[in-house]
Order: C-alpha cells, then structure tokens, then sequence
C-alpha cells in the first residue's frame, strides 16, 4: 500500500473560480453562498469517482482558494452560506476509494491540508469579519461534518433522514482525520461520552437530538429550511466589521505564474531551489524593492503586486510544492535577500494601517503561511548572512526555523532587527508570538528585546538568544555543511516527530490540539494493519470481504 | 517484529524493598537516597543484559514502588536523592534489545507506565512535600536524563565527561519516549533551537553549556559534587511541608495477595473478570464496611485495610494487569456494590482530615489510579444498577467512562450521588476535574450539581447530564448487550485514537502533552519501517549494519 512505486496525482496549488470543477459561489449583497457540487469524474485521478459530493485534495484546494478569494477580493461579504447543490446530500466526506488507494504520506498531507482549510474558515471569522454558516440540507458525514464543525454555526434540515455523522471508527477503522473529535469536544463542547456514542454510530444523529447534544444549533423542517438559513445568514452578516464602502473595493489574487524546472521553482520574489543529492532545497525570498506603497489607497491600487501580499502568496505555494511534490527534501535552508530597512519601512506601514481591511488580510494571510511553515514537516535551517534582511517580519522566518545561523564577521557586516511585527501579528498556532515561544523560559526578555529595535550583529544577536549559533567566518562553512548533513543522515520520522514537539511549547490550543494530538493518533492508525493492511477496515471498505481485526488493544 | 507468537514476560507490578533487584534506598533524616544500580542479568527476560544502568519494566516498577512507599511508609522523608551507585555512569536510559525485541503494544505500555511513574514523582513534588533532586554521577542518556527532567533539580558532575543526552533520533531513529521533548521545552523551558541542536547530537551537553542552555541546574566538579549534592537535599528537604512529628509514622503497605484464576482477579474489595469470548472485563468494586475509621489517628491505625487505600491499591494493579496481560479483552463494565451512604461518609472523612499527611496521600493516590483509568486504552462502560453504589469518589469511576448505563426503574430503585469529592480534589490530567470536563459546554452546571447533592434516580441523573442513558427495565438487557456488543467489533486501534482524543477536551497541560501529543508521534514512529522494519535503526542498532532509511518525509 505504500510503494515506492506508487505514482500520486500532479497537483497544483493555484486555482480560481473560472477553473473550479466542484464549487459554486453566488453573491446577494453581504451573503456569499458556496455551494459543493462536486463533478464525480474531475477527482485528481481517474481511480475513484468523486460520489455523494465526496471529496479529493483537488476538491479541497479548491475550497481554499475559495476562502482566500471571499477575503481578498470580496471585501463586501460579510456572511458564508456554505451549502451543496445536491438533493439531500450535503457532504459524504473525504472519499474513501481515493484514501485507500493513496500512499501513507498522501493521507497525511491531504489531512493537514484540510486541517489547514478549516482553520483558514475559522481564521476568517476570528479575524476578517466573515461569519459562516453551515446550511445541510442532507447527509452530512465524516469530513463534511467537519467542514460544518468550522463554521460557525450549523443548521441541519429535519427531513427525517438528514443525519450528522462521524463513521470513520465504525465503517472505516480510522479517526475522524481532519480536526472532527476535537472540535466536538473542544469547540461545540459536546459532552464527551455523547461524542464518544455519536462517533460510533454510522447513521449519525439527526433532528432534536442533534440539537440537544449540541451538534448542531439548530433543525428546521425543509419547507422553512431556505427561509431560516437566508435569515440566520443576514443576522450574522450584521455582526460584521467589514467596511461599509467595500463593494468593488476587492484586490484580485491573479496567477503566481512561478518558472518552474527541473531544479528550481522560481517566483517574483521567492525562490525554490532543490538539491536532491544532498535532499535539501533552498528556499530564498527577496525583500521588497524600494517604493513600495504606504496608504491604503496606495496599496489596493498595487494589489497582488504588493511586496508583502506577494512574497507571502508565494512562499505559501512553495512550501505546499515542497510538501507535496518534493517528499525527499528533508531539510530547507532559507534564506534571504535585500535590504533589512525597507523590510522594516513596509511593517511601519502594515502597523500604521493595520485597521485597514486589506492590510488586516495581508497581515493575517502572512500569520497563515508562518504557520503553514511551523506546520512543515521538514527541517528548517536560517542562515543569515551578509546582503539578507531577517527583519521585523521577514526574521519570523528565522524563528519559524529549527535553528538559525548568522555569521559573526566584523569584515563582513550582517544584521538582523525586530520590529512589532514580531510581537503580536503574526502568532503562532499555539496562541503566542515566536518571541514568546522562544523564551518562555525568561518571559521579560520578550519586552526588552522589542523595546530595543535597533540593529543587531551575529554576536548581539546570539548574545540576545535571537540566533542559535553565530559562527566565524572561519568556521562558517564547516559548521553549516555539517549541520546540514547530519541532518540529512537522521531517520525522517524521528525528525518529524521531533519537531512536531520542540515547536510547540507553550500552550495548547485546539489548533496544536489538531495538529498535534489528533493529526498524530489518525497517522498512527492510518499505518495499523487494521486499518490499512491487507484485511484492514479501509482496505475492506467498499468490497465484498469484511474487515478482520487483530484485536489487541495498544 | 509484531507477531502473535511473541511470548512476553510474565509481569507483577507487586514489589517491596526486600525483593528490589536495581535500586537502593537509604535514610538521612529527612533525606533519602534512592540509587540506580541495575543488575544486568536481572532484566525481565533473559534476551537482554540491563547493561550501564540501562532499565526495562522491571526496573521501573520497583522505582514506582520506591516513590509510592516513600510517601505512604516515610513521612519523614522530605527530599529525595536519585542517583546511580555505578562508576562515572548514571544512567543509559531504557534498554535498547529490549525494546528491538518487544512487540509494538509492549513498546507503547511500557512507555506509559514510565510516563505515569516519571508523573508520579512530579505530582509528589508538587503535592506531598517531597522534592527530587537528580544527582548525576556520571554519562545519564535517554531515559536516564528523562528521570533527571522530572526531579525538581538537577545537578551534573563536571568531570569533562559526563553530560546530558537525548541520542534517540540520532542514535535509534524514534523520539525520546517518556515525556523528554515535552519536558525539556515546557517544563525546563529549554530554547527550542537549542532543544533542537541537543536532541540531535548523540553524546549529548556537558559542562557550563549545560546549564546555560537550561539542561541542568548546576554543575560542579567531582571533588566537590557529593558535598554539594548533600548540602542542596538539605536546602530542599526545608522546603516540605510534611509533619515535623512524622518519624515512625508510617503506614506500611503489605502485599494484596489477589486470587488469580484464568477467569478473574479477585481482591478483597475489587473483581476483575474476564470474558474472553465478548472480549469484555468487568470490573467490580465494592463499598466500604460499616465503621470506617474517621479520624487520622484511626485511619493511620488501619493503615492499609482503610477502604480508600486498599481499593484504589486493588484497582490501580487490576487496570495494569489489564493492559499488560489481557490486550484483547477491549470493554471494560465498570459495576459498584455497596451503600452509597458509606461510601460518602468516608469522602466526609477525607474531606474532614485533608490537611493530615497520610489523608492527603491516601487522595492523591485515588486521583492517580484514576489518571490511570483515563489513560488506559480501553472502552470502560459504567453499569449504574441496583445495589450498586456510585457516589462521591466512587462517582468518579462513572465520570471516567467513556459512557454510563443507569438503569431507571421505579420498582427497583437505584441512584448516585455527588459529594465535594468530585468537586476538586481528584483532577485529570488536565487540571479540570471531571464534572469540568464533561460540562464544558455549560460550566454553570457543575457548581449548581455539586451545591445540591442529594441523590439522583436514573431519571434525574439523565435530565441533570451525570449518565449517559437510563434505559428502563424493558430495554436496559438489549441496550447494555448491544453497547458492549458493538463496541467490541470496532477496530482496536481506532478506539484507542478516538478515546485519547474524546476524553481530554479543555486545556492541555504538560501532562496531557506528554500522553497525547509525544506518545501518540511515538507510537506512530515505533511501528515505522524506519524504525522498526527490518532495516530501521532501532533493529540495526548494536549490530553490524547501518541503518537504511526511506528519506521520504511524512
């Protein structure tokens, strides 16, 4: 099931609505309704059919590009119906015939991709001012009650057959993968042993009892569904703080467009190198040139050519490139290029308007794809040197990074800064700044270093615990060359669990929660004979033959 | 490696002082010494030698035994020393051929059971006045540095070759298994870049580095380190809280001679009964007598017989017998028999006297054989019937199933009850008690429960959210068999995934990290072709040949 052999799907990241197979969108003033309706034959691989609004990666990306638009480009939606087209069937979940068919690393990028989606929606409502709500008008099961769980409320039609369900444990041997079981009891706060029957029930709960158990807010009979959504939807648009003047005031996200080769994809302003003999890329972003827009009107004129709007759209694609298509590259050394003044001079004007909606979505579209990167299964390796700009936000990639290396030459002059960019914007999955993460174990150095903005050299910098090691000029290459290549040397799996840990210190949110205890228990299963070995539940489903269980309980 | 073949050793989790193989335990008024020195060839199997300190189940059993008498036998004991009676070598950390040759499910319970003795001694720490201070005489990897991060301190000889490692990733291609990662970023709150650099270099920090990365608390050279390490017992042991009149005082903890057949384990308070057929344990406590001791100088006189001690004692090696020796028995019903009234009398006593030493151990140790249950991977399901007396602590026996049947029958009436007991004293793992967590959703309710604390019949019970169902005497045959029924055609592994994420909603704590996100990338790390297939490193490991690994990252 998991051979090297096995050929996945070519992928790409960028869509947009003109190209969408399985989305709908129509526009009533501050209502957006998406509709699934997912095309059974346009499945990112002809190996399974896509029933029941069933769905892939290809479906899914889909949906993210949808999210990201609704933020950017549609600043006058306020409220998200999210809804299918087909009779009394909202959402069958992900499809099984593609996760049986799919490698063990397919299944585990395509749940964190999904986990990734759910929290953009999430993100959205938490920070844009879009509130979103779940409208099932039908079946409801597994991955498509948990895209009902990220809304914000849900409301399910009570036709007497219309059921949300989890029955991944009893129909599948596996875990509800995509943030299901923590967001049951996390966010709507089920009651844990009514979660625990919910999960086990194939068929679900529909009507008062959804209701009761907290599952869903509410049921309504199908003559009044329409109606009641359509309401329920103006009443949360009216909770927004979207900008009363915002029609056509939307920035288009146009195509990245990145020359892609052999060895390198290569963006405007981001570079992706690969190095397979060493299994290593290069990821190298360039910092904004001079004159970049400082007024809002400034920056919507720019749009999508805006530096930061830019650098971060195309280090997103990269690392999801990366991810996908690049499995062997284990380690990523990043770096940069550019003038650490202009970088500073940008987050002046990201703070200064930050109030803005435009500038509230760059900034949050940048936090999105820093945690894309905490959330990257590969080493990350900072090396700063002379000509990079590690500043203000740009140096969150030097602490998103396992380690940092930044020369100490007086010969040759490096710096970093800081700026209130790293102290508060751009938080981590865990609810706290990368500063503050770093330092929790001297948590009034956070304040001192974000007091002092000045320039730091490789020995202030260390001194300042802002950078791992600061080698000489003298031992640079050595010192890198080695770390890069012990890192190669380690088992793969040790090093992803490694860094599952040692990045998330601090607190836990129901985002590391996802990420961390579920994402790590629904790998765990995905690898079990039980589920996925020769008699195992996923492999049986859809067949003639039953699951046999090894029963031994771990 | 993971075959039904595969014969375990045969385990007692029943030790004393006399019959410790590994360790030693001496007294200095209110210090005590606990020294590692492992005897090789005296490993649970003859496979492996115990080489370099290094430990398996065995070893860490009798630790388990050492923290528990020290709290229950030596009052007087105020600061713990654990140190190594070895030359230059404190700890090698677990046993390598063991784990290479045990069975993934042995490799998981054995990990638990160190996590829940390394827990054990923080909670020692952090509620019964006994500080730990680690006193590392020589090389202490792996594991070995694991029990040092639990100690409160840790102090390191500076003799230019002993240091601090965790060589797992490097050396083993697995995670440092019992808490380490968790630990070393969120309880010493070590940087993690430089968590990152140490996790990787196999012979570890040593020296001042050691401490000024946070590894260790001090080093000192080995002329002064025996002084050293004395001088700051004592400093500790001022510390503690424990009675000043405590010599002499102590309750010792006799054997619990349980009587095994092939079909149960009987205790004197507790059954543990198998149906290997339905794959189901029942486990039966029952209530106290009449007359329980009610005043410290009475329950210090009864010593181990006082109910709450001796079942908890019975329950805590029933759940381990359970998930050692009978993997495939996957539903345990959880059934009481008593007078509810006297089960809530002697909460009144424990409540009364719960500033008294030997009270307060005898509660902490019903919240850990509690902690026990919630981490135990099986389905418990509550069987509330006539007879039975689930009330106030016994309560929580309910509260931590994953559901509870209560029969609701005028005719044959049955009922539960709270006390403050469930109110604070026996807290999860995640720092909330049960009644929190189950009532997440409305947490008005849990003081509204507790402030009227009369019986409840099933009916009550079911309208005030305490139980899951209350079938009535009609349904209650068939609804409670197909419960159990059901339950045990699921796949094992996806229950186990399901149960650890459905029964820790709310916060997270380090202690809920190190059980639900380390173990569960451990987990799904130890059965990895790279670590454990023919040609992982942890098979490779000791031999001739070299690791080879799959590079694809997941």
């Amino acid at each position: 099931m998991d051979t090297a052999e096995k050929v996945e799907p070519a992928v790409s990241f960028e869509t947009s609505p003109d190209r969408y197979h399985h989305w709908k969108l129509t526009f009533d003033g501050p209502v957006a309704t998406v509709s699934m309706d997912v095309q059974e034959d346009a499945g990112l691989s002809p190996d399974y059919r896509l029933k029941l609004n069933s769905y892939d990666l290809g479906v899914d990306i889909e949906l993210a590009d949808v999210i990201q638009r609704l933020r950017f480009e549609h600043p006058e939606v306020r409220a998200v119906v999210i809804t299918s087209l087909k009779e009394r069937v909202f959402c069958a979940g992900a499809n099984i015939f593609m996760l049986r068919g799919s490698t063990h690393a397919w299944k585990v990028n395509f749940c964190k991709f999904t986990n990734e989606t759910r929290l953009a929606i999430e993100d959205a409502s938490a920070h844009s001012g879009i509130k979103f709500l779940a409208a099932l008008n039908g079946i409801c099961a597994g991955g498509g009650y948990e895209l009902a769980l990220a809304c914000d409320e849900i409301l399910l039609v009570d036709d007497g057959n219309s059921a949300v369900s989890l029955p991944e444990t009893p129909l599948l041997g596996v875990l509800p993968g995509t943030g299901g079981l923590t967001r049951v009891v996390d966010k709507r706060k089920v009651r844990r042993d009514l979660a625990d029957f919910f999960s086990t029930v194939a068929e679900g709960i529909k009507g008062k009892r959804a209701v009761e158990w907290r599952l869903v807010d509410a049921v309504y009979p199908t003559s009044q569904f329409k109606d009641r959504v359509a309401r329920r939807a103006r009443e949360l648009a009216g909770l927004s703080d979207r900008p009363a003047d915002a029609q056509g005031q939307g920035v288009t996200l146009g195509p990245l467009n990145p020359d892609v080769t052999g060895t390198a994809v290569q963006y405007s302003s981001v570079r992706l190198e690969f190095d397979r003999e060493r299994r290593m890329a290069t990821l190298t972003v360039l910092g904004p040139d001079e004159g970049e827009p400082a007024t809002p009107a400034a920056i919507r004129e720019a749009g999508d050519r805006f530096w930061p709007l830019r650098v971060f759209r195309e280090i997103d694609d990269a690392l999801l490139r990366l991810r996908l298509h690049e499995p062997l590259l284990g380690t990523v050394v990043v770096k940069t290029l550019g003038d650490p003044a202009r970088v500073l001079a940008v987050d002046q004007t990201l703070l200064a308007h930050a109030d803005h909606w435009l500038v509230r979505e760059i900034v949050h579209f940048a936090k999105r794809t820093l945690k894309r990167m905490d959330l990257t299964s590969r080493s990350f390796f900072a090396l700063i040197e002379p000509g990079s700009c590690f500043a203000g936000t740009l140096f969150e990639l030097a602490l998103a990074s396992d380690r940092s290396y930044m020369l100490d030459d007086p010969d040759r002059p490096t710096a970093i800064a800081l700026s209130p960019m790293n102290g508060g914007p751009l938080k981590m999955s865990n609810a706290l700044t990368r500063l503050e993460t770093r330092f929790l174990g001297e948590p009034a150095r956070v304040a001192e270093l974000l007091a002092d903005n000045g320039a730091l050299d490789g020995l202030e910098a260390h001194e300042a615990g802002l950078v791992t090691f600061a080698p000489d000029e003298l031992d640079w290459d050595d010192e890198v060359r080695l770390a890069v290549e012990s890192r190669a040397a380690f088992s793969p799996d040790a090093l992803t669990g490694m860094e599952a840990n040692l990045r998330f210190a601090g607190p836990e949110t129901m985002e590391t929660k996802i990420f961390g205890r579920l994402t790590a228990w629904q790998n765990w299963i995905f690898q079990r004979p039980n589920a996925a070995g020769e008699k195992g539940a996923l492999t049986a489903y859809g067949t003639q033959s039953r699951p046999e269980f090894d029963f031994r309980r771990t």
